[in-house]
């Protein structure tokens, strides 16, 4: 359907509109969030499964001369100086992000399905008894991590390398931070020793590596992006993500994902914990979430420690 | 301009439609979060300076039919099983909540506009020379805590009293929790005992308070909401907010502002430090982030701490 477009956009080479969805029947909300304006669907789509994510976009300083020009807008309450309305713009001016997955796996609808998480408490006793038999029988491969140590994968993405075997380490940018402003900084410093599974694993005679990541890694970010350290937070996650020991940093303000107070702990914290009791982490109680459908959740049930 | 209206509403006594912010000029962007789709202005309107608040709606269950139905989808991207389009919804479907301020003052543009935070290293030296001569300076009234703790005010939004002058508390939903539902639980359990400022001054001749805020607390939050402690975070800020012992109870999985490694302290790391160092806060080097327009932050500086 070429021809002029009444939302003002050149109808040269664009994809047809379409309706795609008209066909999608939905079956469950997998999540959704207010805060974020996204929603995760599951439902049919000409018989197939499939997953639906619909997402608002964000509002675009360079859109809003034409969004107040072109707006109409209804008043829903006025009360001396504030007043609150509801705007209606323009579509092209107010798309919604639409992502399908057709079609759709179970694992799809699980991966996108909202996990209710419990928070776990973990005696010392209860890592040597529960959590570390859980990790040594997953052995879930490392070699990934390995080969960035090794500059066999990601070389052009490090920022810098300490070659030190005992306390060198590699930073690079986390997969999570697409780099284009530093607003939402997010790197990642992997530990060249390959024997620290985690924080569990910590005690004063890492204290020279620990404070080597702390310092140069710090240094390193001042250098390449201009954030100095009083615009950083530098911790470590408990449980990690994957067992061999890595350092987040982040843009402080940013709401990285897993900077809660339940999973993070100031790499500033350990080092002083562990500069006053070398044992620190060997003999606290720790605490941390878990997803439902996390396996080690299921060990901590049997071990009536839930 | 009455008659039928061609989004199907009903035009009976709605406002009219108008269009106040055809005569607003941006002058600057306060703030915006990509993240949460929403964006802070400051600007003119009509010659008074006012302050806009532009922000996406949720996506709502109950109008998915209706928007699948009356949409259009242009194809941005499609690989393999994965497709992703930009939809444009009817506009009555997709608003923008919007509130203005107007006329705004100074007042009301500083409190929008986006403040960089800085993470302050405080010694427990720099707590007794800096930050402990600030706060005793600001004297700030907890006349409104008292009130809540004598039933002057607020009585009617208390959910458990323990009168015990030692080791009782308040605890009440916190004013940010609209109460609607357990999702974004928020509740704060205030300390009888009138002399403890913030974690600094705690010891372990408070362990008995502590411990008492967090089993009471968590029991009263599963009589009463059906919520397990293994749903609950339950922490301290520091720097609080205000200086009189309190303790922020949440539902885990919702990322309440301040719930960041950076400022809160879990209650029950709290109990275990005091446990096997009774001085632990008050030798301690604490770190938390100020704003910029922080008037303590402003001490750091002066004493070249920062």
């Amino acid at each position: 359907a070429k021809g002029d477009d009444k939302n003002g956009e050149e109808s040269g080479n664009e994809p047809e509109w379409e309706n795609i969805l008209s066909t999608f029947t939905t079956t469950s909300v997998l999540s959704d969030s207010a805060r974020e304006k996204i929603m995760f669907l599951h439902g049919k789509m000409a018989g197939d499964e499939a997953v639906v994510v619909l997402e608002k976009t964000p509002i675009r300083e360079d859109s809003l001369a034409e969004l107040f020009r072109d707006s109409k807008l209804r008043l829903d309450m006025r009360n001396d100086i504030y007043s609150s309305y509801r705007l209606q713009a323009p579509s092209h001016l107010n798309e919604i992000k639409t992502t399908v997955v057709c079609p759709a796996t179970e694992k799809h609808v699980k991966k996108y399905r909202r996990q209710e998480s419990f928070l776990v408490e973990e005696t010392g006793d209860d890592y040597r008894s529960v959590t570390l038999p859980y990790i040594q029988e997953q052995s879930l491969s490392l070699q990934w991590v390995y080969n960035i140590l090794e500059k066999k994968a990601e070389a052009e993405r490090v920022v810098y390398d300490d070659p030190d075997p005992e306390v060198g380490f590699v930073l690079l940018p986390d997969l999570k931070w697409d780099q284009k402003q530093v607003d939402d900084l997010y790197l990642i410093a992997i530990a060249r020793q390959k024997d620290i599974k985690s924080l569990r694993d910590l005690s004063s005679e890492h204290l020279p590596l620990l404070h080597n990541i702390f310092h140069k890694g710090k240094a390193a970010i001042l250098e390449r992006y201009n954030l100095p350290a009083s615009k950083l937070r530098v911790y470590l996650h408990y449980q990690p993500s994957y067992y061999h020991l890595h350092v987040h940093f982040t843009k402080l303000g940013h709401d990285a994902p897993g900077c809660g107070v339940e999973r993070a702990h100031l790499l500033s914290d350990v080092i002083q914990n562990l500069q006053t009791d070398p044992q620190y982490y060997r003999t606290r109680t720790l605490w941390f979430p878990l997803r439902a459908d996390d396996g080690l959740l299921g060990r901590f049930k049997e071990a009536r420690r839930l």
